[in-house]
C-alpha cells in the first residue's frame, strides 16, 4: 500500500479523493493536513510541517499559498509531491520546476485521462492533418469561471502549435469578425448555466471533418486522475512528471 | 400551375431549382434570365424586360446590382416577386420593403424551413427560459465566408433580443476573454474546410443545457425553401412575406 | 412561505432538495419523513401518520411502496401531493389518477423544466415537420440503468406520435438492421460510464436537419421542477397536473 | 505526370474525380472506360481490354461485375490498380487478395483520409481506454441506405475489437432492451433524410467521457482519398495497399 498525506482534505476535492482512497487497493491516506478536521477518517494535522508519520507521496489539491512549505517539507524529507492545486503564478511554477531537481514532482495542466489521451492524440496528427484541415477549439464551462481560454484549451492549443512543423499564429478565440486566416487556430470559449467542463477539436478539411470532444462528468474524474499520479511517482527518482507520462506509459 | 419566371437561371441555385422545378406538380418555370443560357430546357433571355411571357411570379437568385430591374418590371406588372439575392445594402433592403407597398415582395434572411422553424421556436421559448439560462450561439461555415458572425446567426440573435421583455446587451462573438455577463448573448462563428453551414443555439441551465441545432447538408435546401416561397406568395396582396409567414401557416 | 413535507428527505434526492429549499423564499420544510433522520434540520418521523404539522403541500422523493399511505394521508388531510417517486406499476399509477379525482395530485414521467420545455416545442412542430423529416431519438444513460429505452424518451416519442396526424409505427431502439421505413421513429439507447442523461430528437429532411437536445448535468435540476411543481400545486383544486401545466403557464 | 485510366469515368464518382484530377499536378488521366463517353474531357472506351494507351495505374470507381475483366488486364500489363467499388460479395474480396499476390492491389473499406486517421487513433487507444470506459459507435446516413450498419461503422468496430486483449462480443446495434454487458460494443444506426454519412465513436468512463467524430460533407472527400491512393501505389511492388498504409506514411 503507497501511504499518502493529502494537503487539502477537506477541500472540495479532497472530500471525492478520500472517499474513493477508501475503494483504493494500492493507496490508504495515512494523514491529512486541513484547519477543518470534521468528519475525517484519518489523523488530520492543521499544519504539514506537523505530520510525523511513514509517507510515500504527498498529494497537494489546496490554494497556491500553500506552495512554500510543501516544497520545504517534500524537499527535506525526500517525498516524491503530486501538485493538483491550480492558479499558480509564473514564479510559483517555476518554484515547482526547481523543485523537481531534487526530488520526484508531478504536475499537469488537466489531470483527467481523458484529456491527456487526447492530448496525445493531437500530438501524432495535427502536423498531418494541419496541411489539409482547418483548426478550431471550442471548449464550455460554468459562468462563474473567471478565466478564458481555459488552462485546458491552451494545453491542447499548445501542444498542435509545437506539433506542427511551420509557424502558426495564434489567435485565442477568434471572434469571427475577420475572414478566416489560413495559419491561425480559433479558440471560443463558451460560458453558461454550471457546464462543469468541455473541450472539442475540430479538423474541418475540404468534404469532411473530424471532431475530437472532452465531457468533464463530474470532479471524481480529477480525483482518479490524482490518485493515478500518486501511484505513478511512487518511487520515481527527481524530475518533473505530469499526466502525459501516465497516459504514455499505459499506451 | 404556378407560371414562374427564374433570374439568374444559370447560376449555381439557378440550376438547383430548375432541376428542382422538374418534379414540382405545382410549379413551371417558363422562362429564365441569364447572360449564359446553355443547357437549359425553357426559353432564356438577356434581362428580365425582355420576357413578355405570362407570369405568375417571379423568383431572384441573382446579384444586388439586379434589384432596380426586378422592381421596375414586377411593379409595372403587378407581379409577386421572391427576392433570395444575399448581399444587399441598407439602401437596397429599403427599396425592397418600399415595392412591397405596391406588389407583394417575399425577403428573408435565410430560406431553410429548418431555420425558420427554429425562429419561430425561439421566439415562444426564450423570454422564459432567459431567467434561468444562460444563453449563447455557434455558427460554422467554410473558410472562404467574408462575412461574420453570419446573418442567419444575426437573425436567430435578433429574434432571441426581441422576446425578451428586458433589455440585453448583445455581444456578438464573445471571445471569452472576459468573465459571462448575465445579459449577453454571445455568438461565437467557427470557419474551416467547406462546412456548407450549422446553427446552434445553447441554453445552459443550473444543472441542464438545451441545445436546438440546425445543420444545412446541401445547397438543395434553400431551393426548396424558394419554391415554397413562390407557392405561398403566388395570388398574395400587396405587401412584405417572409419564411416565417410559411412556417407559421404551415403550423 | 408554502409549508412542506418532504417524504424520503433523506434519500439521495431528498438531501439535494434539503439543500435548495434553505435558498428558497417560497417554501420552507416544515418536516421530513425518513427512516434515518441523521444531519437534518427540521423535523423528521419514521412515517407520514406521525405528522401533526400544518402543512401546505407534501413532496415525495421516496419508493413506490410508500404509495397506499401518501394516497390514505394526503386524501383524509386533502392536502395536495407531488409525486417523485420513479418506477410504479400501471396498477399504481391508476391509483394516482384516481387519487386526483379527490385532491390536487401532481405527476410527471420527467420533472426537468428543461425536457418539459422539449416535450412543448415537440408538440407544435412534430406535425409539420412529419411530412418532410425522417425523426429519430438518440438517449444516452449510465451503464448501471436496467430499463431501456428511458421513460423519457418514450415519454418525448409518444408526444411526437401523438402530435402527427396519421398512424405511425413505433419501433423503440430500430437497430438499423434493416432499411428505414417511413412511418418509424427509431429510438436508440446508449449506455455507457456515468452519464447522467441525455436525450437528443433529430429530425432529418432533405438538404437539413434539425436536432433538439437535453443534457442532465446534476441531480439539481430534478429538485428544482420538484419545487417549482409544489409551488404550482399549492392552493390548486383537485385534479391531475404536470410539469406540462408549469411550463405551459411560463410560457 | 502519373498516367492513370478511370474505370466507370462517367458514374456519379466518376465525374467528380474527372473534375478533380484536372487540378491535380501529379495525376492526369490519360483514358477512361464507360458507357456513356458524353462530355469527357479524355478519350472514353466501352471496355478496359480497348485501352491501349500508356498508363501507370488504373481507378475503378464502377460495379463488382467489372472484377473479372479488371484483373485479367491489370495483372497481364502489370499495372498497379485502385478498387473504391463496394458491394464485392466475400468471394470477389478473396479474388482481390489474390490478385495482389502478383500485382500491386489497392482496396479500402472507406476512402476518405479522416476515417483512416480515426480508424488509427483506434488502433493506438481502444486497449487502454476499455479497461475504464464503455464503448458505443453512433452512425447515421440517408433514409435510402439499404446495408446497416454501414461498412465503414463495422471496420471501425473490428479495428477496437482487434486492438483490445482480452475477447469481446460484439452486439451491433445494441437497441437497448437489455442492460449493458461489460464486454459489448454497441453499433446504433441512424437513418434519415439525406444525411451523406457520420460515424461517432464514444468511450463513456467514470466522470468522462471522450468522443471521436467524423462527418462526410460531400462525395468530394472519396475522391481525394482515391487520388492519393493512386499517388500512394504508384511504382509500388505487387502486394495489398489500403488508406491504413497512405494514413500511416503521412503520419
Amino acid at each position: 500500500m503507497i501511504r499518502m498525506v493529502l494537503n487539502g482534505c477537506n477541500g472540495k476535492m479532497g472530500k471525492v479523493i478520500s472517499e474513493m482512497a477508501k475503494a483504493s487497493t494500492n493507496i490508504s491516506i495515512v494523514a491529512g493536513i486541513d484547519k477543518n478536521s470534521s468528519g475525517l477518517t484519518y489523523p488530520c494535522y492543521n499544519h504539514i510541517n506537523e505530520c510525523e508519520d511513514e509517507i510515500d507521496v504527498i498529494l497537494d489539491f489546496s490554494r497556491p499559498d500553500a506552495l512554500d512549505a510543501l516544497c520545504q517539507y517534500s524537499k527535506a524529507k525526500n517525498i516524491p509531491i503530486v501538485f493538483c492545486t491550480t492558479g499558480y503564478t509564473e514564479k510559483q511554477l517555476s518554484k515547482i520546476h526547481s523543485l523537481s531537481e531534487d526530488i520526484a514532482v508531478f504536475h499537469s495542466a488537466n489531470m483527467s485521462i481523458g484529456i491527456n489521451i487526447i492530448n496525445n492524440m493531437l500530438r501524432s496528427i495535427s502536423n498531418m492533418l494541419y496541411k489539409d484541415f482547418d483548426i478550431e477549439i471550442i471548449e464550455k464551462h460554468h459562468n462563474q469561471k473567471v478565466d478564458a481560454p481555459s488552462g485546458t484549451a491552451l494545453l491542447l492549443a499548445n501542444t498542435i502549435k509545437d506539433s506542427i512543423e511551420d509557424e502558426t499564429i495564434f489567435n485565442n478565440g477568434r471572434n469571427g469578425l475577420h475572414k478566416r486566416e489560413r495559419n491561425e487556430i480559433g479558440i471560443h470559449a463558451i460560458r453558461g448555466g454550471n457546464i462543469i467542463g468541455d473541450h472539442e477539436i475540430i479538423f474541418a478539411g475540404k468534404g469532411e471533418c473530424i471532431e475530437i470532444k472532452h465531457t468533464a462528468i463530474s470532479r471524481e474524474v480529477f480525483a482518479i486522475g490524482a490518485l493515478k499520479a500518486c501511484e505513478y511517482i511512487y518511487g520515481k527518482e527527481k524530475g518533473l512528471y505530469s499526466m502525459d507520462d501516465v497516459v504514455n506509459t499505459s499506451l
